[in-house]
């Protein structure tokens, strides 16, 4: 690896690093050298090596373990999601992992909030059902969703397996489905308490996606507000010109 | 404002709060309660309302200002930018704000490193136009992006005027622009060299976006790596069922 005069040490060994993980020259599972050393043969600060490091913690291509056994370890491939097609998220996982699955959190019918509202474009607190679930890729916990329907259109929603891919029951069982979307992203550094539920340290970073979702005739059926860990998923949108 | 039985304190005065904004019953530039007397008011502890007002200024909705004339505010609305439609982003910034700029603050050919030979396809330490700026809403510094385009095929492309859309010079003057793109998204904490040219405080969280454009044939003509700040963008994605 060669330091580049224009730009910071840091990022170009981080991206030495990630190109050698690409091409999958280290292999996940792999154990990087130790700090110090390591640091010593780049001929760089420990600080600098640790930037390096933090970096690539955050893009999801290493991950850290503490202890005597700790270090920093090559990740696992992060199993991509296109969220710019509306294929479910449980048939994008399933194309890569053996499983997918969800944990409902909660099922209820609740007065909607004003932003869930307006987002459905529906009149003061109307009835929605509220689905909170936990999404695992393999099992590992990948994304928490707050899913809201118009109670209206979807009646009994909640008394049936709410498992599974909650498009797939919208369009099986009431010809409902979402037929586009508008997705607005947002970093968010996460709570403690949707920490412990994802599996990750307090205060990450994650992206928030809050999803509204339109039928064929433009009526919204579902809003949805998502946090992704994007350590464990390669999110990515396609474009394409108008 | 009722608190809801089944969710944090914190999250029903979030989105409270940002009902009432986004229906411009409050202004920008409207003050909120000091916070003592506001959590008072509301019922709850100080660190809830702490909390709430966290999300909302991660979210752009306010903005905090310190000093004897301090407190926190509501921002001015977030520039909507679709990312996931190819239109440059100087022409999206034109349809809400009076002027949209950018300021160079590198133009060199440079030998690509490993992750940009990778994206543009090109051979190893292939030269590659790398063009960093800083890319302004009306006067406030709301992307930091960082291009790099195969050198080979954009000749003399940085003897011209690179302050304004570089989509618009690839298709006018090589009749190469992106057609369709890949765009990979991550949240990202921001470093604190890349916080002071953005304007906002050191460990902030930015969307970082790594896109690929390809021209009508394939080709990867684009590759770009940009830091967007979502407290003055508002950037959204549009789906549609394949």
């Amino acid at each position: 690896m060669v330091l580049d005069q224009g730009r910071p040490a840091h990022q170009s060994i981080s991206e030495w690093l990630s190109s050698l993980i690409a091409a999958e020259h280290l292999s996940p599972g792999f154990r990087l050298p130790a700090e110090r050393g390591f640091a010593q043969e780049l001929g760089v600060s420990r600080m600098t090596l640790r930037q390096a490091l933090d970096s690539l913690l955050q893009e999801g291509a290493i991950v850290r373990a503490v202890g005597a056994r700790g270090g920093s370890f090559v990740a696992e491939a992060r199993v991509p999601v296109d969220i710019s097609n509306l294929m479910g998220l449980s048939k994008q996982l399933l194309r890569s992992v053996h499983s997918a699955s969800s944990r409902v959190l909660t099922a209820e019918t609740v007065s909607a909030d004003p932003s869930v509202t307006e987002a459905l474009q529906l009149p003061d607190k109307a009835p929605v059902h509220r689905i909170h679930r936990l999404r695992f890729a393999a099992s590992t916990p990948v994304v928490l969703e707050d899913s809201f329907l118009p109670a209206d259109l979807f009646p009994g929603f909640l008394e049936k397996n709410l498992d599974g891919s909650l498009y797939g029951l919208m369009r099986r069982d009431y010809e409902l489905s979402p037929f586009s979307s508008v997705e607005e992203l947002n970093p968010v550094i996460i709570s403690v308490q949707d920490a412990e539920l994802l599996e990750i340290r307090a205060a990450s970073a994650v992206l928030g996606v809050k999803r509204t979702g339109l039928a064929r005739d433009g009526r919204p059926v579902e809003y949805s507000r998502d946090l992704i860990r994007t350590d464990r998923l390669k999110i990515v949108v396609s474009g394409r010109a108008e």
